[in-house]
């Protein structure tokens, strides 16, 4: 029995919501890598990463529930429970322990450019598929291009 | 070196931050298995439920936090990465899918009341080691108690 | 004499305005059904249902907003007049009187689905006649399909 | 079966009830012709009389929504959908297209001082039926008075 | 020696604190059966009416202050003490012990009812007395009319 | 020419314009006195009373400009100059220079009174001619008696 | 059948509920004598007993709601119904009718140190029982004692 | 006896509180007029002088407060009694009746340049006394100048 | 050395730079000749005008800020230092002085419409090279077009 | 090596940061004896002047924080540690212990009185060294003569 | 013909305007080279300097809101068009592109001492001339200075 | 004659004082050196120190005020007098002039170390004189170690 009828023909439902069960998965795991970094960041630059790392993660929530809603919507239930992000979740990430606020600042650079592509190839699938889907989509890249910039600024060398 | 230096002799520290990590895991897993369920749920009591699981979420949030900077000020980094929680999280959790309003409930019923009973455990074993420690997890378990009480209260059977 | 020149050539003025037009119909009938369902609602389910269905109203009268003004800034005045909206309102509706909760569902979900058949073909008519107009009807049909989405999991049969 | 009792005799509900309802078209239509001003007013005032138009939609909302679940209140399910809008609504109203600024003051004032009679014979009527009807058909008089007033003071010539 | 001299001749006063003080009896008392039922409704309507009667306490608590105040304005100390609200309180109320969520309905229709038969009497009986009296007992019987309907509405059986 | 036409007949309006033009004189006036008051009042309950006494002011200054643009709406223009005050106001008011608390108290509490005594005669005035205006005098009625009986309420002598 | 499971063994959960029921009649109580005394308290410093004991009132419900709720949580039905907090109630209260400033702070004082008294005894008896309801009483405490300490310094005698 | 002692020498205080009472009467004149105004005016500008005497008024309303209240902090007692405005209020004010929105503009910017002139030399008049009345002097100036400037762009005539 | 590397290939990160640098410039141009406008405007419209204006402004600034963070998220660091904007900017503007209502209205109206043919442009030139800027100059399209309508309704000639 | 330089010459910087580290300790020494009163306050007036206290504290507070800053920005280094304010405090204070409520009102009038002195001297010193320093004491001495008179009036004897 | 007639005699007049003028000029720059930094800015200090330099900007663009609202009070047209800025803005500013962090905190400092210079003698050559407008440049000043400081502390070399 | 009457048993209460009373010379004494670091820090990492240091300050100034008010409470009057701060005061604290930040960083994370060592002493100490004072102690270590951590992470040296 179908549970939420779908607006969308069956084919443009598969690619739009595996776009959004992909996007969903990065994002959860976006936030988790998130606050994993702000609680463990230690470092001259201590405060100013530790704020900034909370404000990718409240984005990467907000983001989190609307890309869930939508996939729900279209008829497809999402899957966000804890083995399905960790079995599918491919960003960079920090590793287990302190974390150097350089370090912290590297890797979310290279973690939000790793979302960023992919997001890209997803902008490109759901074009012909679901302009809402693909609207949507272009809404977190802009977001997340916008927090990419502000680490990479960040990152760049001090006057020595 | 020692990057954050403790404020309890190292037995205490070790006995108050290993239950303040499983305290994290428990949390985070919660907060994640209470989105699942936020999205994937149906059935007539949709709204109702929809929304007292966004109320858990943000409670189980707002507490992993608080935990997570707990164990840091007293000098062990919290984990809270993806692969940590996947690989830790024991409380009953909902199937992927579309989830059945009363199962919803039930689940949701015994997660708590899981993590309700093993807090309890770490309450006595905090005692010793730091009063500040238990005092954090005295108030956890008081506001979990009360969202297990509520969703205990909304499955009991109705009028037949 | 011109009232107010278009940003548009004529053609796609036309085109563009004509949706828009057709647009307003459809979200000036969904404020005033979703009101009269929301005031005539009685059964188990009533207090959710009255709550979910003001949030549709709303969501409508927000974008009926946005959607007359759009036309007017295109140079073509919009009408949203009493006879107007009952000539050419076309949406499934409740009828006179009171309204069983499970029968409300039931519209609202048919309402919102033939709403957003109708913003989907309007998508595409606009796609060559104005990007800036097209954004507008796919942001509100993914908020249309979000609430559609809510009223069909509403819907799904309890435990029997 | 009785869906709402009432907490009034028969006859003393009919006549509140025929007052509710009719002031509820009357609201309604209010609303939807304010609007449609507001949309399509051009003219030196444009401003002033734009946001004006729109404390009027505001008022009548709240006031239909007050009046509708007031005769559901009384037991008696209300009426707003757009074709009994359409059927009873009596008031002046501005043509369809661009509506020059004086015309909408003249317009407004002639549709408020029109709904004010009706609702002053309503006043009247429920004197004997129910004071609480009658209580708030005198709030909705007073409110729709103060803002007909604003536009005959705003209708006066200017100086030439 | 008079402690408040009262604006009113001495039987208008009487009359008028008779009725403002079983009011205030009959609002205390609401307001005390309300939070019994929000504190022991169960089923699977529990969040639901949990909420609106909390709503009902919140208005009861509002206007009891208002019309214990109006007593003390008019000369006449208001008396809301526990002994004598559980000496006069009459209105129907639940038994102790859990609630079930259908039962909380019906017995805050009744309790509703029972309070609205109540103010319409004393509506009638301060009409020579004091018009501002009759006033405050006027707006009271349309907020608890508003309530009694949402209960009663809530109370219709759903579809078997 | 007529400025603004009256919703009222002749006779009905020349009552109610009366009554409410000697309603502005007297909350006009109560608002000076009142000021003067808080500006002026010396004595170990300083505090209390200037705090009280800003109260009244704002309630005061809101009434009259309800009265005003009341008179306004039924088409006679208020008069609330310097001189129309001074000429009119007849209500009990503090001398020139510091007022010691409990003078502050006693003055006011007279003001108060005789402003009551006037109104409660204008809603016997108004009763035939506009039960819209008697509304309106209603209404203030009732907060200026609450802040009557406060004053008195604070005038009781202390133990001795 | 079990309504709502406990967390707590049975002796455990006899002796919270216990204290919590008994603490649950002290603040409705106080809530409604605190509430009798903000309306009938006279004399020169009524504004400030008056505003203190709104205060108090407020402590008093928020507190009475917090209580009632973990009795429920842990599986016991509160009772908080009129004739239970009449039959139980035995802090020291006011008499009927108006009440002099100086003895509305004599029983406040004398109300709260009686509760604070039996809260201490309750802080005991709930130590073994369960941590978290102690940690509930604990808190509730330091509020009546601060509210407490602040009536016993405005009942020291002034410079005569 | 001496009330409020003085912060300042005798003849300081003396040219400094003449300066302030001036000021007060003024400032409370002026809110009068602009109140009077903001009632009365007709005209197709209704909307936007009648919004801005408003703020007039506030303006006006604030600053008397401010000079009254700093008059009592130099030992002097303010008088604002409506015979005390009256009698010494002389800027330029509307007449009685309905007031011509162009009329309005004129009236306002020629009782706001007059106000201005007086404080000017009010200014020169406190430098010596005091630096602190004179800085109070000055902001009021500030303010009532950029009043005066919106009006008198205001009355620049329209294109003809 | 790269400071902040694009996600964009080059080509299409020069044409969406390009987009962005000439829109900042427009825009930061229109936010100072809007300022200008509103200090400078003068006539019987004053109020309306000079408020509208700033709204232009808020608008023009916010939408800056966005377009030059995309452009620094893109790799390309922003120029709009004044010499960049009095060099390139070229929409209608202002002259230096006193500026009549109707006058200011009519700039504006030609600014905004100049604004939007050149972004229009610019919305065709990036479909190509990023979606994500693209869809930015839509939305700022959008915003600016309703701007316009309203300058333009407001110009249209009132009645003679 | 001068680690911020001043935008002043040499002496009159030396003026401007004297006067300032003066007023320093004064305001610091303010804020601790106004929290010192606040705690320790008894008698009938208790409640007013706890709060009134509390409002020369966060008005000293903020002050101190503005002077520390000014003189910062001049380039001399604020001074506001423990045993500097014990050193260089002199204004009248409260004895250890608790506090009838008249001597309160005493010690503070005579406290703030000695501070405006202390003031206005330095608003002499300041006026050749530094306009913006002088500007600031200035506001500082306005804000507390109106608190000195609160006292001073609170300070005048009752009715006996 | 005068437009906007001042309250400053012709010479005064032209004094003040001109030094309203030349600062309208510096703080309109400073807004844009403040936003240019805010945008450019990288380093390891991006996130804290990004944000101090919105407050510059925010705190500029209030205070020439200010400023030509002043000019035009006197009745002096202020002029911030494009040219006017470009051409007659001198303080130091960023170079085009990427902005090291230790630069912008070195150009602001000095930005804002070369505009806190102009300021100071533009405030001695308003004394004579108009102290309403000294008052202002003043408090520019006091401002300015702050944010100085605070950039300059920022520039104080760190541990090496 | 006793002036608040302890709820405790004398020798509790002399426990409790004595922990309550050396605490509040901690957190006052924090407060004042946390404001002195907040003006005289300088170096790169100014801003962030800056903000740090003040969430520090009201945090302290907050818990001084429970902790002063709980003294009250249980009869002892708490003392907070400047020179009773500077004679008792004993944790690290900074020289007098500028303060390189990485220094404020050392002594603050020194002065709130020592203030948790001397705190969980007094946790020991109380919990048999009173658990309410205990848990009072026990919330302010939580939050003084989270703000030392925060402090300590910040110390950590960054990459060289």
């Amino acid at each position: 029995m179908t549970v939420v009828r779908s607006t969308l023909p069956d084919e443009a439902r598969r690619v739009s919501c595996e776009a959004l069960q992909d996007t969903l998965v990065d994002l959860l795991g976006l936030s988790l890598i998130g606050k994993q970094a702000h609680w463990n960041v230690v470092g001259p630059r201590f405060r100013s990463i530790h704020l900034q790392l909370d404000e990718v993660v409240s984005a990467a929530r907000a983001q989190a529930d609307t890309v869930a809603e939508r996939a729900a919507a279209l008829g497809v239930p999402p899957d966000g429970r804890p083995e399905t992000i960790a079995g599918a979740f491919s960003l960079p990430a920090p590793e287990e322990g302190w974390l150097r606020d350089s370090e912290a600042v590297r890797v979310l650079t290279e973690a939000l450019g790793a979302a960023i592509s992919r997001l890209r190839e997803r902008i490109d699938a759901t074009e012909k598929a679901d302009l809402v889907t693909q609207d949507l989509l272009i809404s977190i890249t802009a977001e997340l291009e916008k927090q990419r910039w502000m680490f990479e600024a960040e990152n760049f060398p001090g006057e020595s």
